[in-house]
């Protein structure tokens, strides 16, 4: 059996059947066309969708049915996209028109929560029953799975891990309260950390390379210190610092047997990943007696979002 | 079909059947005593519960089996208590030696997890599937409902609520570590804010009271309000931001339809529920579009343990 799983990004709509073994078959793309009305949109969407059935040659009753993976918030109950801002999408009834569209059942979700259910399902924590994700970007983006279940809470809107106080009258976050895990844990804040190090260290490395790149990015930071640069290393103390305090708060809230890491900072892979562990190791003692939680970076890549939205229905 | 609910607690051992309607039936119970050998102990439990089987005239294949909450960190896959604080007791593998003593199946949980669950079931949250408690009491302890299943976490070791982080490098926890929730939130900082309170302001009601009860208790807070003591206002204002601070940030983490409240500073009820709730309700701006959640007090007493336990099969 099939599903189709379809990954909506701010540039491009990518989509593609997945297997119930979790393989991706032909991908299929649409492009994202900046203003466009978003019924137009969705209604382009359902005629690439249903010519990608047809020529592939697949059966109705062999396709589970269509599972969506949003960048933004989505109300699972009603089916529709409340917001999602890079999309200018607002208030769109998204799975009745595509339901209607398509003839298939359609399911929908949350980019980050599809992302974790796919590494959950198929990708690096495929041994494990209780997972949580953070997805490192723009934002700080949060999934869970719960007795092996994608936990969604509300109607879709839980696991907003990013909006986790994280520090009592802290940082201001864009959200518009203070204190939120992402005003630290971000490549957003990343960046800013690096920003401010580099004001007070006029001789850093970081100026250079961000000349050279044309902007300070979480990659820039990385590249600094592998050039043995003080001011980057120090920023990256300070984020190392901070997603530790997170991720132990998250290891005594849900005692996941895995973390999982994604999005820009964890693309820095071990560069990331070893200090985050040597932080968190020296400062677990809290509850010595329970079991070690695993820290990983997400496997899928780009197919995540896909492989997820299509386990909507496995 | 029926099973057998077990609340364990410092000072006695209460339990009862109970039908798969949360129905409590007759009440039996074992009294705690102090230093006596924990295998001693559980091996008189066995005897209780196969003698009230017997007087009760349960037949063993209407009876699923026996649940057990806890008060310290249990291991559900492995079935032994790691350590109760309150009971002296260690690596005791209690699964095991009911299972055998009574030839009946027997569960384990976390005190905390079993309230949550009954709530869930058949108390004051059983409009909902996904819920999260807080125990206010010495320590904050915690309890989650996600999808309708009781979430435990890894070997049964998550939902420590308590020791979530509510403020980087803050107050000073029994845990070993800085910031967090519990020591903010438990009944013991409403106390100790309250303490400070008072050592700034003489003339506080509270000292009278606190003298008049032996102690200052969370009750002592809420009764000098009533008659209208500023120390005592100024401490549960306190109290309240920091419990409401908290609750906003679990709310974006699970958004679950219900948070539900229990445990000591919890018997104070509409005193603490409606500033709580002022509170929340215009803080709450960071997801206008999210739905609100349900605070409540919960509604089950001295009852929860046992029903909770007994849950276990249901």
């Amino acid at each position: 059996m099939l599903a189709i799983g379809i990954d909506i990004g701010g540039t491009s709509i990518k989509g593609a059947a997945v297997t119930t073994e979790g393989k991706v078959l032909e991908v299929f793309t649409l492009p994202v066309v900046k203003g466009e009305d978003q019924d137009v949109t969705i209604n382009k969407l359902i005629d690439v969708v249903n010519n990608y059935i047809k020529e592939q040659g697949f059966k109705r009753d062999e396709l589970l049915g269509i599972g969506l993976g949003v960048p933004g918030s989505v109300d699972t109950e009603l089916g529709l996209i409340g917001y999602a801002g890079n999309l200018g999408w607002n208030k769109l009834e998204i799975v009745k028109m595509m339901e209607s569209g398509t003839g298939l059942k359609v399911r929908i979700t949350n980019d980050a929560n599809a992302a974790c259910l796919a590494e959950v399902k198929f990708g690096c924590a495929r041994k494990y029953k209780n997972a949580i994700m953070f997805t490192l970007g723009t934002g700080l983006g949060g999934g869970a799975v719960c007795n092996g279940q994608l936990y969604e809470g509300n109607k879709g809107m839980g696991t907003e891990f990013g909006h986790a106080l994280l520090e009592l009258n802290g940082r201001y976050c864009t959200c518009g309260r203070r204190g939120c895990a992402e005003a630290y844990c971000s490549a957003t804040a990343l960046i800013n950390d690096a920003k401010e190090a580099m004001e007070k260290d006029k001789s850093s490395k970081l100026w250079e390379l961000a000349e050279r790149n044309g902007k300070v990015e979480a990659k820039t930071v990385f590249d600094a210190i592998k050039l043995g640069d003080k001011a980057a290393q120090d920023s990256l103390d300070l984020y190392v610092s901070h997603l530790g305090e997170t991720s132990l708060s998250f290891f005594n809230i849900f005692r996941p047997e895995v973390l999982i890491l994604a999005g820009g900072v964890a693309n820095a892979g071990d560069d990331l990943l070893k200090p985050l562990k040597e932080y968190v190791e020296v400062r677990h003692f809290g509850f010595p007696k329970t079991p070690r939680v695993e820290i990983v970076i997400a496997e899928l890549g780009y197919d995540a979002g896909k492989i997820g939205a299509a386990s909507l229905f496995f």
